[in-house]
Order: C-alpha cells, then sequence, then structure tokens
C-alpha cells in the first residue's frame, strides 16, 4: 500500500472523526496525532476518558503501523496509564519497536501540551500482503 | 462507596454517553454492558473500531472495580483483538481475577449477539479509600 | 503434531529439567504443571524468583497451545504477579482463551498448594503447520 | 535504599546466580546485565527458552527499579518475543518509562551479541518506602 491510500483509509475512519482525533503526520514506522479535549472526552470525574486515550494511542499506531507497505491489523495493545488530565490538547507519537515479515511492534507515547506523559501503549499488528 | 453512588458517576461519563455505550448489570466484581453498533463506530475498513471496543470493554472494568467499597482507578489494559465485526450488538462481561488491598485486577470478553469472542482485556486497578 | 511428539518435545527441555519443573497433565488446549521450590528458585529476599513463576507458566502455556496439532511459538506473555511465596510447590494449569488459525491465547494461573493464587499469564502463541 | 544495598540484595539471588545472570551497570532508572547461554537455557527446539530471556531481562528491570531509593518489587511484565537465539550472550538493557510515586514502568531490550532484537519487556513496579 502506498501512503497515500493509508492516509486515504485512516481519514474515513468514522470513530475518529466523529470523537475528534486527527493524523499530523505519517513517516516510515511512525506516525504523530492530536486529540483537543472537549467534553464529550470527560469521564464521571470530569478526567479525560481511558477509551478516549486509547483510541488516540491506538489510531496512531495503526497509522505508523500502515506506513510499511502492507495492511496491518491491530492483534493487541498494553495500555498505561500514567497522569489523569482534563484540559487542554493531547499529542500521540508512534515509533516502531520491531518490524517483522508477519508482526511488528510499536510504542506510543501520549503527552499533553507541556510535555508531561499522560500514557503509554505497546501494541503488535499483523502484517497481511495487500 | 456504595454501589449507588458508583453507579451514579459511571452514568454521568459523557465520552460512554456520547457513544453509546449502555451499563446493564453490576454486582461484586462483575460488570455487563452493551454497544450497539451504529456507523460512528466504524472504521475505513467498516468495522468496528478497536479504540470503541476497548472502550465499551475499560468501561465495564471500570464498573466491576468500582464494585468493590473503594474508588479504583486503572492502571493499565491489556487488550487482545480477536474477530472483526461490524454490525449488531456487542456484549461486555468483566469478572474478578484477582483483589488486594490496593491492586486488583479484572478479565472482560467483549462476545457479539450470537456469543462469538470479539476481544478480551485485561486490566488492573489501583484501589484508594474514599 | 500428535500429543505423543508434543510431550517428547517438552520433556527434552533443558532449561525446565535444569530448574525443576514438571509437566503433570496435557489436555485439549489446557496442561497442568508443579514445580517444588527448592533453594535455587529464590532471590535475595528468600522469595521465589519471579522469573522461576514465569518459566512454570509459560511452560505449561507452551504445553497447551501445542496440544493442538501445529506447532505453537510463543508470541508474548503478560505476567502479573500477586503474592509472594518462598516454600511449598506451585501448579499452574492452562486454560484456552481463543484458537484461531495463526494465532491462538492461553490463561495459566500459578497457585501455590492451599490454591492462593500466585500470579497469572496470559499468552498468545503464533501457529505453524508442522 | 543506597545503591550499595541494592547491588548487594541482588547479587544474593539464587536463581539468577544458579542460571548464570549477570549484573554488568546500574545506574539512576537503567541497568545492564549479560547471560552467557549453556546448553542449560535451551528448552526443546534447541534455542533458549522463553523463560531464561524473560528471567534475564525481569531481574536487569528489577536493578533498574531499585536504583531509585525505594524497595520496587514487581507488579507484572509483558514480554514480546522476536527472535530465537541457541548460542552466544544476550545483553540486557533496561530504562525507565515513567517513575511516579507508588507505580514506575521500565522497557527493556535483549539483543545478541550482533545488536540484533531479540525480546522485548515492558514492566511495571509497585515501589515501597524502606
Amino acid at each position: 500500500m502506498e501512503n497515500n491510500d493509508v492516509i486515504e483509509l485512516l481519514k474515513k475512519d468514522k470513530f475518529i472523526l466523529y470523537n475528534g482525533i486527527e493524523l499530523l503526520e505519517i513517516g516510515e514506522g511512525e506516525a504523530t496525532g492530536r486529540m483537543n479535549i472537549t467534553e464529550n472526552h470527560l469521564n464521571g470525574l470530569g478526567t479525560v476518558q481511558g477509551g478516549a486515550i486509547f483510541t488516540l494511542a491506538d489510531y496512531i499506531c495503526a497509522a505508523a503501523a500502515n506506513s510499511r507497505g502492507k495492511a496491518a491489523v491491530t492483534l493487541d495493545g498494553q495500555m498505561d496509564y500514567i497522569k489523569a488530565v482534563s484540559k487542554g490538547t493531547l499529542y500521540a507519537h508512534a515509533t516502531e519497536v520491531f518490524l517483522r515479515r508477519t508482526i511488528a511492534s510499536y510504542h506510543v507515547e501520549v503527552r499533553n501540551e507541556e510535555g508531561a506523559l499522560i500514557a503509554t501503549l505497546q501494541s503488535k499488528v499483523f502484517r497481511k500482503d495487500v
């Protein structure tokens, strides 16, 4: 898959659009994205819901994984929550841990505007020829 | 915390309401919930987005964890994706793996209407006195 | 692979033999094993070393995974440590969470002689035709 | 705890000594170690057993975690296996992902002599005052 096709597919993701998440950049095995926190992202305590943070991280991971010329399907994701956050913008950056023929792994860091680490995601994908 | 207070708090979760997820039942260390799949839950391939499935599983896990008389904050979540799904209703059921003074762990199974396993979540929480 | 061939292979595992771990039973997608705690399993605090507990759990997981007629190679393992232990016998029991064509997942519980939960392992394997 | 006390404790680990694992260096939130592969580390296929690789990674993680002036008890470990190896020396290097008051997380990379990535470990510890 060409990166343009990947970006095309990623931009058609309705769950992502509906929840206000944006892809900012995509490179070889890496990607960056953003989520401006709104009322709709908050849990009952008024902090950003874990599922919203996961969705941002997982989407940016998928972008990085699909930059490698094969269709990548997420196999798993190990999320660690570090710090609660209630406003501003969250940024996610995904880098590649390893790239094998059928399996690849990515590490994603989610940070706030001050650069504080909010959460990390370690995720493996299954790679299929397209 | 009384279960009524927990349910009150869980029902105020805006991200959950916005994404059409419902808590059906909450017991001692377990909980059940549901998500009726709509267009807004789909990714670019037309299947339910991983973040939507995670959000359902994580929320039901939080319900189970908060049934135990202490405030439970999610520490991590290990999601395994098993089967893609594109329509119908998803059900999540959380059970307790272990309950210690400050840490507890939950196993969540997400199934479709036919009972097929769609994803599993293994998640640990940090328990604080309230 | 026939179960007899699997057992043959599992019994040739030198690291397992060297560390005093035994396979007790192997069924369809499940297995049970044991480790009698000796001085050599202890860490600097005098409790069983995390690596020893992991090795027991991972080996019993491999036994369960290889009972399914394909060669199963471990892809990952998520270990949760619950309770420290310093003497007696540890038992591990592995059950199948899901079985797909190329990926399967197992849940392993490690318990002491009184049945208390010591650790859990959630592990995925890659399945290859033999 | 002073680093000298930590090193003292780590060096008393019998499981580590018995399995030929060495701590090479310990810094602030990081550590390095080594395992010279012998017959006793091999599984039935003649490659290094997953439990042996985990034990190396987990021990070096514990060294890094205990360099921070509090007693660190391992909470969990997520191991990803990347490449099989059957001889030579394995090196593990642990770095800190985050350090909170009661929880910290470490990323460990296990490499062979040529620097090829063999496995990664993502592990969280619980930190107690001593």
